[in-house]
């Protein structure tokens, strides 16, 4: 199978401390990880965002090479690209926000095009509901499978709104402590259960380093994560595990349950990747064959 | 098979508050715990220990009543039993003790008689390395698998004591952040790696909630733990999951890879089943019907 994936999400600036050193100013954004993730699998997937006249055209080419449409990344003239920095503490997990600059993000209104409004797989990296939902909005494929990443800003900010799109999702990819917020459950069970109540038939929910459970109405599946052995930047793991999953997706001609599974796997190996590096760099030098060949050895791990 | 099994590890007074509530004065002790846990599924096995006279003959008979030796245990006259009052924070995992009184079990001097001193299966709980020791060099069984489980606390004053004991076990299980402080190593492979180097030849890492890791210098096999719908109380998990691997072991007549994980499988339900009531509750209400239902779904939640 070769099905089409449409990615929202941002393409922006980062600069990220962490206590292994500092970044300086990187590519980032949540739909720049998933697209370098996805498009380790598939090979016909677009990504709708939109940046500024600052962002590097040779960066626009990388994802290019890697096979992924940016026809629909819209370049505001004169505008500035979202920017943000941030401070990891010694854990490696809580971070603290130094600066965050909308800027050309604040009137992010994605337009499909044709073409991709047709998409089979839908990913919806972490963004506003509003921007989530028009591209709901659009899409054209009345089989199309929509997967959602959220996060706590959104429920804290905007629940109502966010609300009406996880209702219209098939899969909700969330972290754990953001399950538990919007539940109230704290047993990761449970909370997952009362997701599927609010409408998706099928639920994800990450704990970082400790791995992801998978829920539906009559399935449960754990699955620890891959043991990373050098940690150099925890940004981007979980759009990168998303965007591993939707890649896998593409490949298959149907999501059920034994995909599900084989997905995950893939989409905690591309997070694997992904922290093991600064910013975009652990995808950046990954290929196929050292996917595959890490997939063999978290197989054995597991059995 | 039917091997025979040797415990050593405390028999006391605990009393435990958590967030939950207040225990009162009960009965604790990781030999207890592990006693009780292996019982599930081995009947051939002993407890070597030592209790004050204050300790509930009931409290003995229930043990013998699971049919657990208790000939072992030796009852000081006028002495009283090992007590501890611990207080978990918030988060159910940190705790701080309140009181240790060892009482007679500073003058604990295991002694085996000649039925168990031959033991196929030996468990090293949570003790002095100078008791796990003198267990060690009473045991007349040159094929003996020897398992021991340990704590921060005999690292930090009695390093070289407890070095020497990991160095003659088959089999060590500790928690993660023990290995971390053990070997230096962060990542949890490579803490098991160096683990080996120092002697056994099988390491499990436990990550509470979070599962646990097994590795010899072949295999390595991660298992998320069993997602616990009301935790009560953490007190005994480990020594509970120890137990639950060794009675799993005393009805194989090898211990390979298969075997492992297949107790780990045991090891994890049977601190399951503890962690969801105070104090040996969880595992005094159980039986094996119970867990076998319990590993059932715990299977199908791995596959």
């Amino acid at each position: 199978m070769n099905n089409k994936i449409l990615i929202t999400g941002t393409v922006a600036f980062d600069e990220i401390e962490t206590p292994n050193g500092r970044s300086g100013k990187i590519i980032g954004g949540a739909g720049t990880y998933i697209g370098l993730a996805s498009s380790l699998m598939s090979n016909n997937l677009a990504l709708v965002s939109i940046i500024g006249e600052d962002f590097p055209e040779d960066e626009i080419k990388f994802l290019n090479d890697r096979g992924i449409n940016t026809e629909m990344i819209e370049k505001v003239s004169g505008g500035k690209t979202f920017y943000w920095k941030g401070k990891y503490h010694q854990n490696m997990i809580n971070r603290d926000t130094i600066t965050t600059e909308l800027n050309v993000l604040e009137k992010f209104n994605p337009v499909l095009n044709e073409d991709f409004s047709s998409s089979e797989i839908i990913l919806l990296g972490n963004l506003h509901p509003a921007v989530q939902n028009a591209v709901i909005n659009q899409s054209t494929n009345p089989n199309r499978f929509i997967i959602m990443d959220t996060m706590n800003f959104w429920m804290d900010n905007t629940l109502s709104e966010l609300l009406l799109v996880i209702k219209k999702v098939n899969l909700i990819i969330i972290n754990y402590e953001e399950a538990q917020q919007l539940t109230g459950e704290k047993n990761i069970f449970s909370a997952g259960e009362k997701i599927l109540k609010m409408g998706p038939q099928k639920v994800i929910i990450k704990k970082g380093e400790h791995g992801s459970i998978y829920l539906d109405e009559k399935n449960k599946y754990m699955l620890p994560a891959y043991p990373i052995v050098n940690l150099i930047d925890p940004t981007g793991a979980g759009d990168s595990f998303a965007g591993g999953i939707a890649g896998f997706l593409g490949t298959k001609s149907e999501v059920g349950f034994n995909e599900i599974k084989e997905a995950m796997l893939y989409g905690t190996l591309t997070a694997s990747f992904c922290v093991e590096d600064f910013g975009i760099e652990g995808l950046r030098k990954i290929d196929r064959q050292m996917l595959k060949k890490r997939l063999e050895i978290f197989k054995s791990y597991l059995t």
